[in-house]
């Protein structure tokens, strides 16, 4: 079968690689029809990732059709149209059981990572019980690509994280892909301000479509100052850290409220300086997170219901074989206006 | 009356002054029976607290009994005994109907700091009704000085804030007055370990009589190893900082587990680093507060029901007239013992 | 001024009073502008509520201007536009420190039931820097006597005392002003079904418009099988009780799934069968409550971001020297199609 | 293989039974070391429990040794002791996902119930790897077959459900196994009063050596008079009933306070009166629930901890052989003073 694999730092090729096969009773093989690239493939293929082996086959999102199962799994059939999670949950662990997937003793996040991914014909799913989810009859299936990471991300780091009120305001440092899904999903709760903050106007451009209530491009504005003048001088109820860098983690720090919340979604490269001489006395929270995915049963229901509609995100199509086109358009997103793409399998 | 001074970096005296009188509809006048000295009135002393101008009368800490009443009071009556919340709560903005006191945009701490404080033969206290508290009779009094700051801070910032939860895992950075209050009140929730981190023996030992299950001298061991072998290379579920410098922050984020929580109840007077690299995948959360003092009505239940003992904390009693060597005494804790004193007026 | 006094069960009149004055430091004396009718004014000319004399004023909606403060009010000034909370709260006693203002020690549901109400030209209201809110500039005022009581009431004791979440599935039981004021907030958690139950084709079809994604006659249809059916068999995750008779109860305990809740907003003039026989087993949740209206500020902020519009519920206009013919109107709704009915006074 | 088996209402027998083998591979067979019995075992021998059919073996609590596992089993290996859970949990279907293991679609108590149980030389365990729990090294096993059903019932369906607080009032009603089960976990949340209410003057005495803080005989007392002078008219915030009849649910609904909180353990035969023509105003919550056994690990730490003794609740030893004479004195309790008896098999 045709994969993208990952030769090490900066090194990637569309390849032949045998089909895989059922190695545990809880796999599941799954016919990939439609996946989709990551910002932290990018990072992988920067050499970012140090558990990521060169020859792994790369990505960890995707939809599918179940080609075969292990004696252990009964939740899913040959020939079922899935969702597959990018977390690998196998349920049993303490950490599963608290609902902490992304932490599985057993699992994680290892697809594309430690073992072969979704950017491929065919990708094998441990745990297939709990790691796929059923997509229902006539519904629009490349929506549900957008399920398997990208919008649980932006909610349960961003929004459950941040713990998004009624009412309340919001603000969203990034405006990428990540960014725009917290955008999104933290509509579900009726906040009433969402503050989207970006160097690029394009993609502020875009979140007033997806729903912002005030954009602000921080490379001509002084971003703290117009966010203080625009809560009263109190900041903000949440701010989301969308992006993975000190300005945009400072930022966040000094437009929360008293009692406010930082929901960091962003991966850090380094550390940040974190001023409790200030923040000491402000009754805030921090809160960071690597997706768990606990939230796509919930999220497919709000598809289903048209209360959010994911393909906002989807901005390029490819072929299996274009896939090295589509990286190119993935990684110039500044350039081709890319969001996510999608790639048939 | 006499009463405690400030009169700027390093100086203090006992002097003269005249009783306060009502100032608004909500005041009262308390007379002061006991009061305490606090970490924060060294801090005021140490020149580092730029809002308490000289000539204020310090402390925000005791019990006494109402001398007079604004025509707005109606929760208390000429004559009633009270508990003397540090904090000033108007219960009227938007903060305090949030239970966020601590912030109350009308008040907050102001005793002892923008106005005068508790160590004095009176204070006047501004929203009365909100901000003081019945003593039921037949109660040892004494105790109650611990509910204006040192329990509520160490319940709320340490033990609410850090979720302690039943059969979990707790570490305490630092066994002083408000680590130790932090260990008193983490026992309501009976978490199955408790461990304590201080440089100081004998607060080692106190912390053992006060229910610890494992001290750990910092000074003799690497405490992160400790700790991480104590929880089978997990990590503690809360961990509390209750120093505040760079050093036991960090420690901090070195032991918790992967969906645990870090309660900061130190005061810093710099900035810390913190390692967002690593933790952003680590779905932890950090919290920092100032005490908003609602947990005194539980507290006082608490005390009530013999669940909790706070005279457990007072090593010491001195007159008003002796207050300086009070201080001495409190600001010499590693050479005394001391933990709180007890000032009577 | 002119009032609408209660005389008696069935009786009931406009009267020339005299302008109530100031009683307490914290009262304030409202000059109202916009009231309305309520259901529980139904109920009190019907003789139901003991608690309210004959000869009392009714009426616990509305809003108003500053007319005069007590030397106790910090939070309004004369002249100053005001919402009129329904529940009277001290903010002082432990029920309020609680947010539990219905049942203020000292307060609680008063106005137009023990003390004179807003259904007339002046109105005195206790606790007045916690029973109004400030109505901002440039607000739609009418939209704001919605505030007062009936969207909280929907909010309060619907939406939030029934837990309704992003994508769960709600029935409402009962189409009248109150199941429509939950209908309208339950959106703020984009819950994926909401589906109304009522006897009258008109209350249906404005739910429709409201938002319910399912409208049931169930005086035609078997509302329970038809419920079940459209969730696969489970129940709904919440029911929300908003008639306040044996039937719909019951109808809400046949409806709510394993794990689900049922919230109570009817007023119940006798008791009704729990089937514990069945229910023990199903971890349910049923919780009742008398509005807080804590949600008040929050309402506003929606409002005020168009996140909801109140004035949908506003379907009649009258002086208050109408006031006999707007009671008449209300209280045939089925024939006049009434929801609320605003009284300018 | 010996087991105990139910032949229709009120017959029951020890049999030779063939040794139950693997059917699925989650299965796992558990050699049973120590059982128990419980109440629910005598409602199936009333006939009560429509579900277990004759030929049924009963029993749902105990300890084994793993015998033989499935090929899908990867948690646990022959040999390893474990505990069994009352409930099979699948932990793949929607209930699971969400900790509501008692309503898993593929399992729940099906143990003795629907499937062969416990009371046995050995038994099948479906879905083992999340319906086992492993026993540590030196432990006093004996003390965690109470970890089975009885603790985790007290302590989710009466201590969690009845939001226990710190400082808060809490009555039980019926101080049977399961009461005094709830008795021994409210503890954990150190409220400040626990009033125990029986008709059994053993079971009071026991209830006091326990914890409790109040006792009263309800056949020679008013219990409701001497609760509500207890919480000074107020009402207790949490009333856990653990009986199951109608005249001890109206006892939880007369005593619980404005805003407090009603948990059912009890399994009732009948309905009950809910007089919301009171309670819809009072702000109180009723929950329901069958053990979800989720609490399991952490109450294990617990024991461990010595946080709890729960061999309190055991008061007689039996042999398997002597199931029978177990029987009848776990049935006779108010005459042999029994709470749980242990089986060894």
């Amino acid at each position: 079968m045709k994969a993208l694999v990952y030769n090490g730092p900066h090194l990637k090729s569309v390849e032949e690689r045998p089909k895989p096969t059922l190695e545990q009773p809880s796999d599941a093989i799954i016919k990939i029809t439609k996946t989709t690239i990551c910002g932290t493939d990018l990072h992988i293929l920067k050499g970012d990732v140090a558990t990521c082996k060169p020859g792994t086959i790369l990505g960890h999102e995707g939809i599918g059709i179940v080609d075969s199962i292990g004696v252990g799994v009964t939740s899913f059939k040959v020939g079922e149209k899935v969702i597959i999670s990018c977390i690998s949950a196998c349920a049993r662990c303490d950490n599963c059981r608290k609902g902490m997937y992304s932490h599985c003793l057993n699992g994680g996040w290892i697809l594309g990572n430690t073992i072969n991914g979704t950017q491929a014909e065919f990708v094998r799913i441990p745990y297939a019980d709990t790691s796929l989810y059923h997509i229902p009859e006539h519904v629009d299936e490349e929506a549900l690509v957008m399920l398997s990471d990208i919008l649980p991300t932006g909610f349960e780091c961003g929004v459950l994280n941040g713990k998004v009120q009624v009412g309340a305001t919001v603000a969203i440092i990034g405006a990428g892909p990540i960014g725009l899904a917290a955008l999104l999903t933290a509509q579900f709760y009726s906040p009433s301000k969402i503050i989207m903050v970006d160097l690029d106007d394009n993609r502020l451009k875009i979140s007033e479509k997806f729903g912002a209530t005030t954009t602000i491009n921080s490379s001509r504005n002084d971003a703290t100052k117009l966010i203080m003048s625009l809560t009263g001088g109190l900041g903000v109820d949440t701010a989301i850290e969308a992006v993975g860098i000190p300005a945009t983690f400072k930022l966040c720090a000094d437009i929360v409220a008293a009692g406010g919340t930082i929901a960091n979604i962003g991966v850090h490269g380094c550390k940040v300086d974190l001023h409790l001489e200030k923040l000491w006395s402000q009754n805030i929270t921090i809160k960071t997170r690597l997706v768990d995915t606990i939230s796509i049963p919930m999220l497919l229901k709000t598809v289903l219901a048209k209360r959010i509609n994911p393909k906002l995100l989807i901005t390029h199509h490819f072929k299996l074989s274009q896939i090295i086109e589509a990286y190119d358009t993935f990684g110039s997103a500044s350039k081709t206006k890319a969001l996510k793409v999608i790639i048939e399998a």
